[in-house]
């Protein structure tokens, strides 16, 4: 095997052969979304410089924006120290990371009242039908 | 079932009974590390104001900060869209996450050169013989 790949070789993939990934924006730091990649994910985000991720639902690689035109710069790549992670730090096109149209999957906050509960605290920025052209 | 435990309902835990957790620094916003909670140590984290992970080495619940003194003060808990990985704000006790001694595990960096490779970019800010004492 040619050293070109020793990178990823170092990773720590899971039993399924993937990797948790943690996209950040740059500038802002936002946690932008949660997902995973395979070897050929992590190779083809290196190679295009944009975020390709391994979907476990469809069980294919996604190329994210492929479909919204959200594509996602990376700017940077990094690994933690038990290398069994990635985190991307991206330039978010279109400013919306999330399926809902909002710019970060994490929007949905706790609220330690009298009932325990989640409560949605960012807003929708574009409906989703207006995303995904038919 | 109390409705008290509606909000931990709402968590889509993995086939081991598992979340993925990114904590992360209010202020900066750095993503300070990676880590896995069951139910026992979200309801927990949520109860002390401070992170409490499954160890999945160990097999134990781990309250982080407990050998080094460096605890994680909870200001936010948040979980994404498809209610399935939890990103927890903290205040990060001591300024350091790793149990290398830096400020967040993510310190190697991705360097895309005639060979491409993983590069450590953070500095180690203490020892770690001088966080966990013998």
């Amino acid at each position: 095997m040619s050293t070109k790949n020793k990178w990823l070789n170092r990773i720590k993939w899971d039993e399924h052969g993937l990797v948790p990934v943690i996209a950040q924006e740059v500038g802002s730091n936002d946690v932008l979304m949660f997902a995973w990649m395979n070897r050929d994910a992590l190779a083809r985000t290196a190679e295009l410089g944009q975020a390709v991720y391994w979907s476990r639902s469809r069980k294919k690689l996604w190329h994210k924006g492929e479909e919204s035109g959200h594509f996602q710069q990376v700017h940077e790549i990094r690994i933690d120290c038990d290398d069994d992670v990635v985190l991307l730090k991206v330039e978010q096109v279109g400013g919306l990371a999330c399926h809902t149209g909002r710019h970060s999957c994490f929007f949905n906050k706790f609220l330690d009242g009298g009932e325990p509960d989640w409560i949605e605290v960012d807003p929708v920025l574009k409906a989703p039908e207006h995303i995904y052209k038919k």
